[in-house]
């Protein structure tokens, strides 16, 4: 929490976001519809989106990183991962430095770039739980942030107080803040968000791999396959660059998904007619029923999870 | 193909369902509404949903087995896996015996308890590849079956000629009957089917350990997560009937998964700073994209592959 006596900086103005993708694109949006008063300037290196973007009054300009930067009092980078370090080199080298932050799916290295670019609190690390598998601005969607969490990740309490401004805009748009230290906001989504994204392409490419020898299971495929390999649907480069930059933590996840895989091929048994075989195939029936249960029981644990605490959403670093 | 030498049985005018749960109630809704000439008699254990079945004018009647059975032309079983074998005997000892078909996940076993009871022309394997992680009456949806492939596996023509009037009904309620081999379809299913919902459950499972260590985890869990795990929140006996009639087929899926992982495992960095490690970075990057490149493509060969050919889905046994 700020204490009583550090004076709130103004509200911002002038807000330059660079990307005009799904992510970019919908937050110009939500700004524009729940921030009206805000001047928003654009980014876009792909000429239609820009077009696009300013047909439909997302933004008032788009312009060059360098220029929106030097006019803006604060940049949201809704750039790939890999983009970031020359953004924000391009950044640092302006002489009156705006506000930067950014919205990627990873936090320890990209925070180590901000800090080094730009010094501890002149970056923000942010990364809002909202996305979708399509990509570009034709995915983008004004209400995609509203009530979900937008992670926030300051460096000190300089940052938390610097940045305040850009908090209270997130709040109006009506995503969920929630400051996290940016280590254990990589250790979180490992599990939660990038552990799911490579069981499903992993699925995606083990199923994939059996057509040959299985010629009728495409035919069969239904909405459970389709749901459990969605996210194996998303921009390559968007996962590569989560595995490039959240690789061990990513790893650990996928050596305990392989064991809990084992637990259940252990449990598995290893003849058809099993079935028939009497108590000896009940009691394998039990071990799976209680194996299934406590899966059921795990996803029921995490998606009935309470909010995090108010004290644990704006904690003291 | 039937042969044009032989003759058509005559259309079924009495059909019972065992089990008016979320596939029973489906089918008797969806019969009830293309084929409102048949007379309808349901066989549940459970009074209230029985009761439900009634009031919604789904069935006509509610009776137990040994009596729908003598008075149905067909019976088809929508019971759980491990319900089967009773059912089949009870069935078995009428001294007029209907058809019977059903409507279980796995086939092979299931087939081998029907020829074993009925012999093979007096039951037909079936699975309509729809359903719901919801169970139960509540869940039964009238399209439920719209558009779905519905397998079929006659034990040979006299079987597929006795059965031709419950195919024609499945495609009067809109399934689109596709025939297989008994074993062809265990194995297309272990990949489609039995892999996603167990590898969703070994997700949710893995993420639920995650939770003591990585407390913020759950607040940051989205839409991928719970699609990735959405098969996991299934009944856990349905899952654990799977597994216990596919079993060998199941394993050889969970074991190429594996496989997949540590093809995944081995792409990724062993430290966080590689991004920062110039070409080397680069090239890691560009191993994870060409990884998740391949299982976004393999996503869209399942999902876009062509339906079987006419041939397939009624050939000659």
């Amino acid at each position: 929490m700020t204490g009583a006596a550090t004076v709130a900086p103004p509200a911002l103005r002038r807000v330059a976001i660079a990307g005009l993708g799904c992510i970019g694109g919908s937050l110009a949006g939500a700004l524009r519809a729940h921030a009206p008063e805000l001047e928003l300037v654009g980014v876009e290196a792909d000429p239609a989106t820009a077009a696009e973007a300013l047909v439909l009054g997302l933004v008032g300009a788009v312009q060059p990183l360098a220029a929106a930067g030097a006019w803006a009092e604060l940049v949201v980078l809704c750039l790939p991962i890999a983009a970031l370090p020359a953004a924000l080199a391009t950044l640092a080298e302006l002489e009156r430095r705006p506000l930067v932050t950014d919205t990627a799916s990873t936090k320890a290295v990209v925070c180590r770039w901000g800090a080094e670019r730009l010094g501890p609190a002149g970056f923000l690390g942010g990364h809002p739980m909202a996305g979708r598998e399509a990509s570009g601005l034709g995915a983008a969607r004004v209400d995609l942030f509203a009530g979900a969490p937008w992670v926030l990740t300051p460096a000190d309490a300089s940052a938390r107080q610097r940045f305040a401004p850009w908090r209270a805009l997130l709040e109006r748009i009506g995503a969920r803040p929630l400051e996290l230290d940016p280590a254990d906001h990589d250790e979180a989504v490992a599990w939660v968000s990038h552990l799911p994204l490579a069981v499903s392409a992993a699925l995606a490419a083990t199923v994939a791999a059996a057509l040959e020898t299985s010629p009728p299971a495409a035919a069969l495929a239904a909405s459970g396959y389709r749901d459990a390999t969605r996210l194996a649907a998303g921009r390559p480069e968007l996962s590569a660059d989560i595995g490039w930059t959240n690789g061990p933590r990513l790893a650990r996840a996928l050596r305990a998904a392989r064991g809990t895989l084992d637990e259940l091929l252990a449990r598995l048994p290893d003849a058809d007619d099993t079935a028939a075989a009497g108590p000896g195939g009940d009691r394998a029936r039990s071990r799976l029923v209680e194996w299934f249960a406590a899966a059921q029981a795990g996803r029921a644990a995490v998606i009935d999870a309470p909010p995090p605490p108010p004290s644990e959403r704006a904690r003291a670093l």
